[in-house]
């Protein structure tokens, strides 16, 4: 693996490196961890990097592994740069014969993700999209109970992401992390819609099968100065008919990153919480509610191949961002070895989930600028 | 007290009746407890009335208690009957110098509201709708926070009710509740959202201290051949500026009764669960939660005023219902004794309570059948 | 009922008329509710009694009730003094032929408990113990489920009850609860292990159905200058060869009244909370747990008629102390027309259950003093 | 790092090789994974090893590597074999200059244990335990409120560890892990109390930093058949004069791994759940309670350092595993480099907590034998 951004003081570059070291199927061999060369060579040897594979750029780096023996030469990306940064070293990537891993949301702006979405279709090429929620055991169990229809046809849907870390005007002093995502020139057209509402639309549309159709959004900056939404608030339909709502917000002051989902059919409803992302919630119309745990009864095939260690043992954020890391190299390697893959490894967002996740911000954002009620998705 | 409605086989009556005992301040001394005078008189024997004040209809009891002397006569009435039947006994009543505790929702169309507020105003008397959840001693600090500014300026609200009850065709059988609550005849121009939408809408209006000014709502009917609507969901703005979520259903199967509200303010949020409702949760931006627990530590006059026992030894709901009627009990008695009544106990909802809940429900109805982004309230 | 004890100022007489109120069968009808008649007047006064039923003494009220016809003389009495007064009146009541609901734990000391035992026998009159945890309703499904079977052998229990009120020197100020409950004269020969320790003792019996044979306990006085034990921890072996652990603690700062009780058996565990009464959870060894809500699915007949409002209305200690009540009355009644009553409302803590838990602390605290390891119950 | 144990088949050798492998700070570059030479290949073969650092036993490895060069050889080597295994190639590494990771119990009886504590002490290297629940963020914290003083002086100590896996007669099937772990010729003494009553032991100790003085055990096995313990209940005394009750279970049909700690000193009580392990409750006696979450608001410097990503996004077992890991590597670094180790990093258990645990099994299993109630540690 070679990496993109990710140099010190950076944040996700961190967690992509964990990652993807947690089961010892991935090394990272080479990066361009900053637009900055000096300090791409420094946080390279914080890796432990051969000095000589440590870049200056990405186009550097794409060029000089491309030189490389087959069995020397970095097998993907992984690209961990602000939004605005996605699509260039993306592309170029993809074009040089590399599988990517990027992070999320697919890039800057639509012309952006149908120009990639057409790329990588092109390319053949595997592209995964670090929507790393999707990742978690008991998410795989959701969507296992609800694709057996154990919950009957689904009726409504209530998806919420609150965090409180915008509270205050942060972007004003020098935490590196509000800056970026609250400036429509690296982020895009969105800020909290963009950065945790496609997380949202990714993990309902992902443990549902439904799609979402038309949205109405109120979307609102609520501190003052902020260039960018910090808090959105949206109803839903969805394709079956289905009714149901979605927030996300940054200036929920004390939320942590309270990402939660409930879903409800004829029969029952399930919740599910990020931050207590071992335990899925199952109430029945008519009978006793199960706390279902991972690793505890029979459960699906997939949740099980999503789990380490036994149950009582809490898997957390890593290893489910790791899941989506493990999964792209099973199949890099399958590719390598020239054998099928088992349909279990190739569960990971796409560039064709990034697309939608980028259609939907788009439409929020409309959508919170018109008087018109339903938007179309 | 005097009760109408509430006879054998009704579910809220009874409800009313424990409320009223709890606290050995309100005696049951008459009621016609059905339009079956039969029925009402078997009703009556079971809480050992005298017959003779034992009713065959509430006009009659009426004017039967006003010529009793008054330490003979009861103070005021309970009206425990559907919607539809709310008005014209609360009107008499009020006419006839009674005081009056009514259910939710005040009645049935906005005319009756409107008259009903009107007569209610000019006769001075008593009237206390129950919003029973307005009655915990958790609610009660969540306001104080509120009101105290522990929380800086209020942001966002998301308040939520989802029942299960409804999932099925349950007006089908001869589920007496389920009977009247989805028939328009009775239960007026909404269901859930006149049956629990009301409650929510009083509950983050009680406690934020703010006005909802602006809704946009989507309201079905889930369940086939439901003649009302049975989940609503809807954008709510307040008259502070602070933008919300209010939704409620009676098809989210599983779920029992769980009213549940969040408040953001600048500096925090505080969350308070109907089915915890001895814990109010307050998340700061920038130090640990605090779960504060009804009776420990410091807490607001209003909270401690409406606790019974220790903190660990659950109160529930019907000890909330009681709070209102112990309230309006020492109003009743303040006012005999022609003494001033301390202000917390004067906190109870009212006949204005009861016309904003309609105004809610009728906009809320208008808003879910309009292309109209929103609607003002 | 007639009340023995509980005026201004008391805690657990409140409780006792509250609970007797709320489900309108009982009615206050005369007191004494102070050993100085003047409070016991004015206590009187403020429970709107005639004032010719308000006695001076219990001796007074025993006597000049009797001399009432039938149905003007209360049908028992409610002894809510403190231990040390709990024989003398419990003793007349049923030399006079009243029956009675008494306070745990029963007595004084061991002497009282067999005398009280066998004139309650010799009389045939209901002697109601308020051990009042064991009115819960998820109480009752917990027994049901553990007597059907549904965990198999019983294999180990885990009972206990923190509390943090005395972790200071409280009864060194006017606190009345305090001074009375570690005062070796008022109290007997224990503190917490009587106050609360028999509460724990109590429930794990009757929730098991197995009883208790040997002790090992580890009692101490933790506060400076106490004259009575504040924490014990016990170990415990049952009859069917099932171990557990015992603990009660009035010195675990910041604990409100956290009783808790664990049962595992051959095939799963339970686990209930005094402070979430509502809930009883169920883990199984090999399918998904179950979090059983009062009311939600198919229940014991004996957990059903134990609730009065449907799930998601929280009922809480009062409702569960009044489940006494309400038993005791329907016996009362019962006997009153000559019929027989259905076992479900027998079901109330005896003399019998008294005089175990009396045994309890003696044992407990012997063991406490010995070096011996196990103490025979 | 090379490894010895852990091959195909194993559980908690993958567990280290992932904690190992988290941080990016450790390669695995050699291995002697099983006795059986065959599957020691292929097992390293798994894990991308160099096919001359596969070696058929950890004699052969560790006289192979002591060969290589500074540079290249491994630095440590981490033992992750069944509790008899322990010892032997723990002193051979130690006494040919290698670092020691070693999984608990350190070592099979008391006689090795002491050896090991002398051989480690006299080579100066570091032997770190694998306790690894100590490695938890809020653990830390836990530790450094009470050090600080924050809950006064300590009185009361519960810590439980309830499993139910072995509720069974599982050892009768082929599980792998059963087996050996009710084995007396591989687990040693003890059952349940040295594989999981041990965790108990160095897991309160370390929070409260008070030594156990006496202990009174009820040790049992509630499976027919087996040979080694499956449930012991134990009083505890400490050195300052707190009481407690410790207690480990294997046969709680129904628990994961739940090992809980409660810690209740003059002020105030804490309570910490590895099942919800970014949580650490805080109860005080007179102000609401804290509910801590792991990066939120001000917290020690110890709790900071073993946290890799921000509050809300859950960090679990492994986390806190990799954290013993990750802290001898710095240690190892900083000898290698010759300076000195920040203190937060040298925080690891030891070969003294290992004796010290080693110790507590011994005394544990004698009180469960004993008539004698109080035994020494």
């Amino acid at each position: 693996m070679g990496m993109i951004g990710g140099g010190r003081g950076a944040f996700i570059g961190g967690v992509h490196r964990m990652a993807a070291a947690l089961d010892g199927q991935i090394e990272l061999v080479c990066g361009a961890f900053s637009s900055n060369p000096e300090k791409s060579k420094l946080s390279g040897q914080d890796f432990y990097l051969d000095p000589s594979r440590i870049y200056g750029s990405y186009e550097e780096m794409i060029l000089a592994e491309k030189e490389l023996s087959e069995d020397q030469r970095m097998d993907f990306v992984s690209i961990v740069t602000p939004n605005h940064m996605h699509y260039a070293p993306a592309k170029m990537a993809i074009e040089h014969g590399f599988h990517v891993v990027c992070d999320k949301p697919l890039c800057y702006d639509m012309e952006q993700a149908y120009d990639l979405q057409k790329v990588v279709q092109e390319s053949g090429l595997i592209f995964a999209l670090t929507h790393n929620y999707t990742g978690y055991p008991m998410v795989k169990e959701a969507k296992a109970m609800i694709s057996d229809g154990k919950l009957g046809k689904i009726r409504k849907v209530v998806v919420e992401y609150p965090q409180g870390w915008l509270s205050t005007f942060l972007e004003g002093s020098d935490q590196k992390q509000a800056a970026w995502r609250t400036d429509p020139k690296r982020s895009g057209i969105a800020g909290a819609m963009g950065d945790i509402g496609t997380h949202a639309e990714n993990l309902v549309e992902y443990i549902t099968g439904l799609k979402i159709t038309e949205l109405c959004a109120d979307i609102s900056t609520l501190v003052e100065g902020r260039a960018l939404d910090d808090d959105g608030n949206v109803l839903l339909r969805f394709d079956n008919g289905a009714r149901g709502i979605l927030y996300a917000s940054q200036i929920s002051a004390g939320e942590e990153n309270n990402l939660k989902i409930r879903v409800y059919g004829e029969y029952g409803g399930l919740e599910w919480l990020q931050m207590k992302p071992n335990t899925l919630m199952v109430r029945w119309a008519d009978k006793p509610a199960q706390m279902m745990r991972a690793g505890v009864g029979e459960q699906a095939a997939s949740t099980q191949a999503h789990m380490r260690i036994p149950a009582g043992h809490p898997e957390g954020y890593l290893e489910a961002f790791a899941n989506i890391y493990r999964n792209v190299a099973k199949c890099i390697q399958a590719r390598i070895e020239g054998i099928e893959v088992d349909p279990i490894y190739t569960d990971f967002p796409t560039v064709e989930d990034g697309v939608r996740g980028m259609n939907f911000i788009y439409k929020v954002i409309e959508s919170g600028k018109s008087d018109q009620k339903w938007i179309t998705l």
